[in-house]
C-alpha cells in the first residue's frame, strides 16, 4: 500500500514522509532505513561536524539520503556544502537563517532545494531563491522552531504557494508521528510529512537510550519551550527560535533565570555534558516534540513509515461518511 | 452535502460544526444562524451578564442552541446557570475552570455537558463529571487558551478517549476555519469542530466592525498571546490561561512592561475601553486567533458552514491517491 502525491512523483519516493535532519539524531543509518523503507532520511547536518558528515554518508551506503543544515551554523563552516553535495544528496535542506546564500550551488548541483519556514516572511524568502519545496513548521515541533500552530499555518502557507509559486511543493512538519497525522496534513494541503521526534525515537536514531526511555511514557504536556538548554550548551541561536525538549529536573530548575544559568554556565555546561554523555534524562534534556504523547515505543523506521502509511489510508475512508 | 458523525448523531444536528461561545462576540443572532445553517450555535455567556444572555436567547428565538461559559467567572454567579437551564439549551459548555461542581445540574436538566480542554489533566477531570463532548483545544485558538498544538493534541486526547471513555465525543478547536480543518481535524479523530475566529469573522458576530476590518488583512503571524489585554481590562484569569489577539499598537507598547501597565491601570483602562467602543483597532484588541490568515471576507454564518462541508468533502477526495 502506498500514498502518492506530487511529493512522492518528484522526489521519486514511494511515501510522503521525509525524516527530519535532526542534529545528532539522524545519522546515516536512520537516513538509510528511512529511504530504503520508501521515504526519503534527510542526514542532520547540525552545527557541522565533517567527521560526523562523512560517516553518515559512509553509513548510508549506496541509499539514496539527503541532508540538511542549521542555515545560520552553515554560514560560519560552507565548506561543508561542498563536503555533502560532492555526495549526490537527493535534497538539501536549510533551516533557521537565510537560505539565499546557499541555494545556487545546491540547484547547481542538480539537488532539490528544501526550505524549513516558521513564519510567512521565510516563505517568502525561500520562494525569493527557488526553493522547490517549502516545509512549512509549527511550534509543537521538537528541537527548534518558532510559535506558529502546524495545523493552521500549513493552509495558509498551501494558499500563498497557491496563489504565488504553485509548482512549489510543501511539507507538513511538528506533531507529525502517525497515520492520522499524515492524513491530516494531506487534508490541509501539504504534499507530505517532514517528521523529526517519532524517528527520534526509532530504533536506528542516534538519540541517547535514556532520554527515550524517559520521553515515551511522557505526554505531550511534559515539554516546553526553554532558553535554557542552548546557554548551557553554549548554542548561539537567534533570538527568533527556541528549543522544545522534555521537561525535567534541569529546565524546571533553570527556567526562569536565565541570568543565573549564564553565571554559572562554565560548571553548568559540564555538568550537562556529562549528563548528556550518560543518557542522563534528568539533567540533559530530551530534544523532542509534543509529539511525545502519541509514541508508545521504539520502533524501527521501517515499522513507523508502513504503520503511518496504513494507518492514514485507513483514516481516510472512515469516522466520517459524505452524503450528497 | 453533508458530513455526518457520531456528533451530527449524537445532537442532532446536519454538520459537525459547533459555534464557540464567544464573549461578547456570540450572541443569539449569531447562534440562531450556525444551528439554523446545521450545526449547533452556542451563546457566549462569557463573564456573566444576565440581560446579555437574556437578550441572546431571546434574538435566538425557536431555535435550538446552547450555551457556554468561562468557568471560573460562572463559579462567582452561578445563578446564571440556572437562567440558561431554563432554556432548554441543547448544550451547556464548560471551559477554564473546574466543572464538577456544575456538572450534575446539567445532566439533570437534561442538557449536554461540553468541557473545553486544555491539557490531559482537565480531560481526566472533564470525565471525571461525566462530560458527554470534550473539546481539545489548541493554543493557536482566538481567545483564551493554553499552548498545545492542535494537530498532536486532539489525537493525543482521542486515544485517551478510546481507552478510558469511548463513548465520549471529541472536537477539536484552534485554528480552524475553513474545509481543511475540518477534513483534517476528522482524520486525526475528532467527531467535529468548534470553530471560534471564523465565526468572529462572520456577518452576524457581535465584534466591532473596525476590529474585524483590521484582524482579516493580516496573517496568522500577527497574532500574539499577551498579559496586557486582560491586565488592561482587569479580568482576574487564572496563570494558565492567556488570551490571544491580534498585534497591534496597544500590545507592541505594553507587551513586555506589563507593571508598568498595572501601575497606570486606572487611565489605561479608561482609554482602552473608549477605543472598544469606538472599534478601534490599535488601541484596543481585536480578540482572534492564528486562524485570521485563512479568512478573507466577512460572510453570513451559513455561508461559512457550507463553504466548510463543501470544501472538507472535496479535500477528502484529492491531492493524493491510495494504491494497494
Ligand atoms: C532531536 C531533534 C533535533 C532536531 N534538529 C534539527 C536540526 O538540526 N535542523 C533542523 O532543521 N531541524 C531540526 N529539528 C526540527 C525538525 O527539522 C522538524 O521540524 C521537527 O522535528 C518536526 O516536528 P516533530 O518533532 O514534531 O516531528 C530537530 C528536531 C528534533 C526532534
Ligand atoms: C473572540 C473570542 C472570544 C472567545 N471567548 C470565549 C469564551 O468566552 N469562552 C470560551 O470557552 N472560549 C472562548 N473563546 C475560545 C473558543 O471557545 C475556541 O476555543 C476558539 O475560538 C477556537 O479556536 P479558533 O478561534 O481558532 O477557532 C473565544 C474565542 C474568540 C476568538
Amino acid at each position: 500500500m502506498r500514498i502518492a502525491t506530487r511529493l512522492t512523483e518528484r522526489l521519486e519516493i514511494r511515501h510522503p514522509i521525509v525524516l527530519a535532519p535532526m542534529a545528532f539524531t539522524s545519522g546515516g543509518i536512520l537516513a538509510k532505513a528511512v529511504s530504503d523503507a520508501g521515504g526519503l532520511g534527510l542526514i542532520g547536518g547540525g552545527y557541522g561536524d565533517e567527521t560526523f558528515l562523512k560517516t553518515a554518508f559512509r553509513d548510508a551506503g549506496n541509499t539514496r539520503v539527503g541532508a540538511g543544515f542549521i542555515t545560520w551554523s552553515l554560514a560560519r563552516n560552507p565548506a561543508l556544502l561542498d563536503l555533502v553535495l560532492d555526495h549526490h544528496p537527493a535534497a538539501v535542506m536549510l533551516s533557521f537563517g537565510d537560505p539565499a546564500p546557499f541555494a545556487d550551488a545546491i540547484g547547481a548541483a542538480g539537488s532539490t532545494l528544501i526550505c524549513q519556514c516558521q513564519t510567512l516572511d521565510h516563505v517568502r524568502a525561500a520562494l525569493d531563491c527557488g526553493a522547490q519545496i517549502v516545509v512549512a513548521q509549527g511550534g509543537e515541533a521538537g528541537g527548534h522552531g518558532a510559535i506558529r500552530g502546524t495545523l493552521n499555518f500549513v493552509p495558509e502557507v498551501a494558499d500563498h504557494l497557491a496563489a504565488h509559486a504553485p509548482d512549489t511543493l510543501l511539507l507538513a512538519a511538528g506533531g507529525i508521528a502517525d497515520g492520522r497525522g499524515l492524513a491530516a496534513s494531506l487534508m490541509l494541503g501539504a504534499d507530505g510529512v517532514l517528521v523529526g521526534t517519532r524517528f527520534w525515537a526509532a530504533a536506528e536514531s542516534l538519540a541517547p537510550e535514556g532520554h527515550r526511555q524517559a520521553a515515551i511514557p511522557a505526554g505531550g504536556d511534559d515539554t516546553v519551550k526553554t532558553a535554557t538548554v542552548d546557554i548551557v550548551r553554549q548554542k548561539d541561536w537567534p533570538k527568533d527560535f527556541s528549543i522544545r525538549v522534555k521537561r525535567n529536573a534541569f529546565t524546571d530548575r533553570w527556567d526562569g533565570n536565565e541570568t543565573g544559568l549564564s553565571t554559572a554556565v562554565e560548571a553548568e555546561a559540564a555538568r550537562y555534558q556529562a549528563a548528556l554523555e550518560a543518557g542522563d534524562a534528568d539533567n540533559s534534556a530530551p530534544i523532542c516534540g509534543e509529539a511525545i504523547g502519541l509514541i508508545r515505543s521504539v520502533d524501527p523506521a521501517a515499522a513507523i513509515v508502513e504503520g503511518m502509511v496504513a494507518d492514514a489510508s485507513a483514516c481516510l475512508g472512515t469516522r466520517f461518511v459524505v452524503q450528497e
